[in-house]
């Protein structure tokens, strides 16, 4: 690996602290990803730019801003890439997956706040994500109470916070609302890159997006096979380097891993025996490198088929209508498109049950293992009617709660590994 | 006490548990209020509308539905009342401040639910809270995200819920959304009651709500004194029963306490001793039956001196500008009025800690006791930020975390204790 400390010291990064992140994260990638056994050879790319996450792809960011092209980081796919690829900026999920220096991020939340939010807040304060302080633009985005409330405490500490507003009910209103905040957004990116969206660079921006999500629906198509073709945390990689990676490389990618596990389907081949327990993950959304939940199930004689989460199905499932027409027309497809994502932050939201009934019959999981993190009132809520509409229809389904430390993994191994048992007893 | 089980028993009540309910209930006012020395006369009023607060005022809600008016309830002031009026409605605030059947609530909700939340939830399961069986309509609102998403679970269980959409930033787009979700209210209203909205009947419900806030502002204003007049569990209760009661009787009955008050200002006469330490308390809204904090900080040799709250000066503090003109005007006149409210659950809010610390002048108060119900995210992320700046202006603040059970009494009285010796070592 190319020596990357000048450029993480110039983005003011505490090098002693990020050497330490790098170092477990290392050693982490090692032993959960490198270990499977009967891997496509297609993730050796993933396992790539999983090495390379905080050095050559931040190279790229850095050679992007001396280009003039903005970086632009979010923590939720309710911003528009499409917008961002309008402006030839360069759109970034930002770091909130591992449980760093939360002694920091608790002197200025309460404790009481979820894991993806302090984590966010560690990587801050400790200065150790190069995301976060290569962006030009970061973008809040009120979906939660605690991000929205966070995001006050967050403004000061970053260069340029824009805290995009959005509907809590699907309604005309609604609709209304998230199609003006869209067009201030266009707005604020075009006011820092300098740059007219025009109905040509928008139409491209849609165009490779809707490449990118048509890649991993097409990825997770193919789970549905028996064996499957790819294991659950190999598969969620690829969901969440969607968010970081360049996303033209990233597509092609992801389309060249799909041939070969087409070609395993075709030959019957899998990363565990035929008729291993199959498991629908549903909930909140795991950041790198939150593989807590996927390592226990996938180590409990099961084998995760698909994530009902941001990063995963919610964030990919639906394309933006790329169509000739000014630009006015292609806000309207992209209001559209955003509009549908079923987050729990929305009231009500009984679309997602029933998606999720849908995609374990799709993929022919035997059950559902509901994910939150503690503290997510949105998705916590919603886990009761969700486990009882879900039983209701015949799908067993475990709801659990947890953070990102590894205190309660025994606690959740033996609950996990009992709920499999009630599986492969159907 | 009249004999209301038919009534009770009519409006399917549980009569064993809500007996139990208005026996405990009874028994806390007698050892918090009755027990108080030297309060007003004109508490007597009060003192009555409480032991008779579900049952001659639910009579008389039955007495005004059998006249085809109807019954309104809700949760927050966010919903106007000056619109339900205009439609000769009566607007009622619902059950929501003790622990009653936490158990029932904890079966269809999280238990990280706020305190607030599950008593609503516990009052309705258990069948205990006239005000909501007799309601002809129970309005919702997207406020924070544990009320948003239970309304969901609440649906089913009442008769006809509205939710409220609100918005979450004070923005022109968020003054836009306000107003047309108070005009949807509105056409709400009208359908419900069969009454059209005029310019003549909304001007008066402006007028009406108007005279109420003015009254309890004149409370407000008077607690200013030393020795302070009034306890600041009495004034409290104004502030509860505000909610409960006939809106015209009510604005009688304060202004008659005030006439009181103003006189023992002048004859120096008070309910606590000159220079008793004096304290603003700031944050969540205490629904009646919670007067736990306040009676652990004036049994601690203090006094409260203003409530910084929905129940209390956040619900009073703006009038609506009351004009000759069309409904239209009229609705922007509320808009206005209710887009001033500075909750926590609009991000960025600058102007509540601003607004505590032109409180805490004005009422002469010597420190802020902010007090947050564990789990309500918007107020206690605020705390921190709201902590720092007061400390900044030199008003020592604490920051209190609790629920509704009087298991940390002990605690919190120790932290209280010690708070109020800072003050008085000032």
């Amino acid at each position: 690996m190319a020596d990357y400390t000048k450029m993480w010291s110039e983005l003011g990064l505490d090098l002693e602290g990020h050497n330490a992140l790098l170092s477990i994260l290392g050693s982490a990638y090692g032993d959960i990803f490198l270990s499977q056994k009967n891997r496509p050879e297609g993730m050796k790319y993933f396992d790539f730019v999983m090495s390379e996450v905080h050095g050559l792809r931040i190279q790229e960011l850095m050679e992007a801003k001396a280009q003039r092209r903005i970086v632009v980081g979010s923590y939720c796919v309710f911003v528009p890439e499409e917008l961002i690829l309008a402006v030839d900026g360069v759109s970034v999920g930002l770091c909130a997956g591992a449980e760093f220096n939360f002694e920091g991020a608790e002197e200025v939340l309460p404790r009481n706040t979820c894991a993806l939010i302090k984590s966010a807040f560690g990587f801050k304060l400790g200065k150790v994500c190069p995301y976060l302080e290569a962006s030009d633009v970061v973008v809040g985005e009120n979906t939660c109470d605690g991000k929205k409330k966070s995001y006050e405490i967050l403004a000061p500490m970053v260069k340029d916070l824009y805290v995009m507003d959005l509907p809590q009910m699907k309604t005309d209103m609604g609709r209304t609302f998230l199609k003006e905040e869209y067009r201030r957004f266009m707005a604020k990116l075009e006011r820092v890159s300098g740059k007219k969206i025009t109905p040509e660079s928008l139409k491209m921006g849609i165009e490779i997006v809707n490449a990118k999500r048509a890649a991993v629906k097409r990825l997770a198509a193919i789970r549905a096979a028996d064996p499957a073709p790819i294991s659950g945390l190999d598969a969620l990689l690829v969901n969440q380097v969607f968010f970081y990676d360049d996303p033209v490389r990233f597509t092609h990618s992801v389309n060249q891993l799909c041939d070969e596990l087409e070609e395993r389907v075709k030959n019957g081949i899998g990363v565990s025996a035929p008729e291993t327990t199959r498991v629908l993950v549903s909930g909140c959304p795991m950041a790198v490198p939150n593989w807590k939940l996927p390592m226990l199930i996938e180590s409990s004689n099961a084998v995760i088929v698909g994530e009902e989460s941001c990063v995963g199905e919610r964030g990919v499932r639906w394309l933006t209508e790329s169509k000739d027409g000014t630009v006015e027309d292609l806000l309207d497809a992209i209001t559209a498109r955003y509009f549908s994502i079923d987050c729990a932050v929305f009231t009500p939201n009984p679309s997602r049950v029933e998606y999720v009934k849908e995609m374990a019959k799709k993929l022919n999981a035997q059950g559902v293992i509901h994910y939150s993190l503690q503290f997510c009132q949105p998705y916590i809520v919603e886990s009761g009617p969700v486990e009882k509409e879900l039983e209701h229809a015949s799908i067993p389904t475990l709801r659990l709660e947890t953070d990102y430390s590894q205190e309660d993994a025994g606690q959740l191994k033996t609950r996990i590994e009992a709920f499999i048992e009630r599986l492969e007893k159907k």
